[in-house]
């Protein structure tokens, strides 16, 4: 357990029976370690993967590489001369609702995927100083959702068009960001994919995927704390959506980590790879292209 | 149209383009009268349903024929020699969804039926005068769903439960009613039905009806009047159910007359007869003697 | 009761006990004639228009009134000048969920608007010879979606992008149209509007709309012919939306024609007027021409 | 780790990196043990919780605590007398939404509590040799809900009529037992609880509750795997609710046993208590009573 401050790293250890370092070299020689779980900022992910695969470790890595494409391309290319899996953490991909939907559209229960639109919405803005340094809403947000949006319209979309608003916090504005996205991804066979983003929902955290084919429809709904309802002399009340990932994603980070240990240790093929660590991000720049220049942007992935 | 107060007669045969009148034998006997519906109280119906019959005009009623059984079975004896048909107003058979649940119901979506709950709430008890002379819960409003029940589960029940409390209002108890209610009926074959009572639910007309058997369960839930959905900071919102009556069965209510006009007109057979009138009541006085004897009673149909 | 074709024109005269004719200005000019419903082919609706306006008669008109703006505005002026009221027919303007979801967006419940998705999918295409004539999917479907973004967004569209596919039957490509759709429109103070149009959706007609704000979000969901449910072994089934758009929206085209009453008789103000249809021609103008430039267009009301 | 089977006592200690044993008594002497989890048949309950007793272990027990109220009262006695702590499992006491649901009557949601309907339905029936020896369905399976029913009246119920039928499966009748039976309670002051149990339930494990009162209603629904829902030309379809105990209540096992922790070692009292497990066995006993009476029955707790 590797953690700059060094108090978290000897508390995080005792609750999981683990051991504590500030070392990262040492803990990567220890013999002991059979791989590595990169959830540290973004700006030091490459150099931690890049180490790990030196020695031979299986990687988990959060979303994403690296903000900069050569950067991620350079690493990926010896991550994978190196021959170690490298697991990537779109958690969402192992959400137990988005991963139904996503093999009812694999079984062909929507037919061909004519329209996709999926729903991403923050309960409240991060601060401002992580906006500055996050790559804006397309790269620490919308990448999620990118992602998806792969994940299911099973092919890849060849033009994306992206507009946006600051409406939640002029000082988001003031650093060059947006709060209030959409995109429209167009495939080479026509598949159209929209992606709505907000940084504010007052009524929590808002995560919602439709699947439109030539055989019907699939909807992935958000998932609540209770099932229970209260009917009053004023309305038919029911719960609120979890309020943030933590509450809402509990089963995908689950999933994602029993995932990574049957790469890590049972050979099995990483379900998240670099390559599409890499392609969400393509998405993200290109989107933020779209934004500037006001019109759509070809996709080369 | 023929009103004791003749001010409401008037009014309501210039908003149709009808005759008023005062005088009941004189419309009767007028040739171009083709049929009746008697929509009058309870202790007028015999003596209408006679005259029409009598007429040998066809007969719309409104449930029930009477609070005494002699007197039913004394008028639909002379009913049924007339040859006229007379259709009583069990509205909520012609309700498009307890419709459609009945249909499903004999299409054998269900399977065998093994279990019927019926619930049904009023938003707020009648006055306590009419109470006095209504024949009580089970004879003014149960009434309604001891008729469903036997529109639902297929075959007769052969005996009765009824349990049931004051906790609405006391001077219901000073009146010698109760105003919550629950009665299990059971078949010969031994499928069992709940309904349940109360004349005050603070969210409005509470019309609920569940039926399970062999094979699955279908549910009639309560519609509302709009889809509207309400997401806020405290709760997710929805409408409440219908106010009353006339707010949730108006499609019933049509269906309803448009089928006396084929039973009058079209030579169609009644789809609710003087037989499910005088059952009903003979079930709700079944309930109606459970309550106070506090043990089941057998039902003899 | 005029119509091009005689045998209808009596057929529905006489179900509704008016006089058929087959001469409109016959009909015009009778002085019993107090308004004028036009419920005829596009390209005869200005000719018609100012028949009645010049008889000083109120005007009812079907959407749009012409495809071609400059007839549009020339007759609009007309119009004007003649003094009578036209109402225009966007019968989902008089539909009680979209009403209701307008009315709590006017209260404010969701706070300032800043996102709107408004969903819009067709049971099945009509026949190609209709697409070829009716201006396309923009101004023949998409055009009531673009009325209701101006009903609901309570500010003017500035810009609009739109783009879409051919994905349901190749010969409505060979027509020159498309067949699945995607528009944003944004408004000046940068609130967004989604709409997604396909002409097939196998699950029948499908109209949803979705309202976001500052405060929450309001959503108005398919009404169903009944509330039904079956739990199968196989899965929980409920009923699918209506099948088309007289099904889904009886309730709207009774309120709308209640209002034109209203509007001819009661001196009410109309609540859709000749410059909605203008309006939201001009918005569906601008979404072709977006799809024809490949970029977003600005839209000059 | 203690099982009269060696092999499943070793697999399960390997597992939880416990050690195994086939001697209780060696075990509970074992100065590390610090409370003990008791899930063994029936018939072995009380001789265990009391060498627990004795030890001083705080204790935690399945339910029921004996088929014989005698040898309970007996049990409970000497548990009381030795001080320890004793946790019955009722596990749906500890699930989220039922948790939730109380809480929320706890508050006065609902206002004054006037009736509690509760469904639950198992997904098929267990072997007819296991319903010989379980007692009866009113003791292996209503028991629940007669523990949820005085979990959520808020009062003790005075007076139970229970009544049933044998559907399912006719071995069941021959072994003495029903397979599908209703109940009604009464408490003194006249709120009323109704409960339906089937042996079987072709859509999978049905467990909801509702409570109606002054203030309005609230419902418990039946959790489901997914929130996913399909539009296809046929119907809509949602996910069945979950198959079956282990399924639907793993967040209510998980907080019953953290809650036994915390009793075991932290001094909290425990939420389900021996008289708990006791009342529910009156209540149990009491409709099978009715049942062979075939009238109400008067509950002495």
């Amino acid at each position: 357990m590797v953690d700059v401050n060094a108090a978290s790293a000897k508390a995080a250890a005792e609750r999981y029976g683990a051991k504590a370092s500030a070392d990262v070299d040492a803990v990567l020689a220890d013999p002991e370690v059979q791989g590595v779980f990169i959830c540290t900022s973004t700006d030091t992910h490459v150099e931690l993967i890049l180490k790990a695969a030196r020695r031979k470790l299986p990687i988990f890595c959060e979303k994403p590489i690296d903000l900069d494409l050569a950067k991620v391309d350079a690493c990926l290319e010896e991550v994978s001369r190196s021959g170690v899996p490298l697991v990537l953490g779109f958690n969402r991909r192992f959400d137990p609702n988005f991963r139904a939907l996503r093999e009812a559209v694999r079984r062909g229960e929507a037919g061909e995927v004519e329209i996709v639109k999926i729903t991403s919405r923050d309960p409240a803005p991060p601060p401002v100083s992580y906006i500055r340094t996050s790559g804006g809403i397309f790269r620490d947000m919308m990448i999620h959702d990118l992602d998806m949006a792969r994940f299911l319209l099973g092919e890849e979309p060849v033009e994306v068009f992206a507009t946006g608003s600051c409406l939640v916090n002029p000082e988001i504005a003031e650093a060059g960001d947006i709060d209030t996205a959409m995109v429209i991804l167009k495939t080479r066979r026509g598949a159209l994919c929209h992606i709505d983003n907000s940084r504010r929902a007052a009524y929590g955290y808002d995560q919602r995927i439709e699947v439109f084919g030539s055989k019907g429809m699939l909807q992935a709904a958000n998932p609540t704390p209770t099932t229970v309802t209260r009917y009053t002399s004023e309305a038919v009340l029911s719960d609120k959506p979890y309020h943030f990932f933590l509450d809402r994603y509990p089963e995908a980070y689950r999933a994602e980590l029993e995932h990574f240990l049957e790469v890590s240790t049972g050979g099995v093929a990483p379900l998240v790879t670099g390559r599409d660590g890499r392609a969400a991000l393509v998405l993200a720049d290109a989107a933020l292209q779209s934004l500037k220049l006001g019109k759509p942007v070809p996709i080369a992935l």
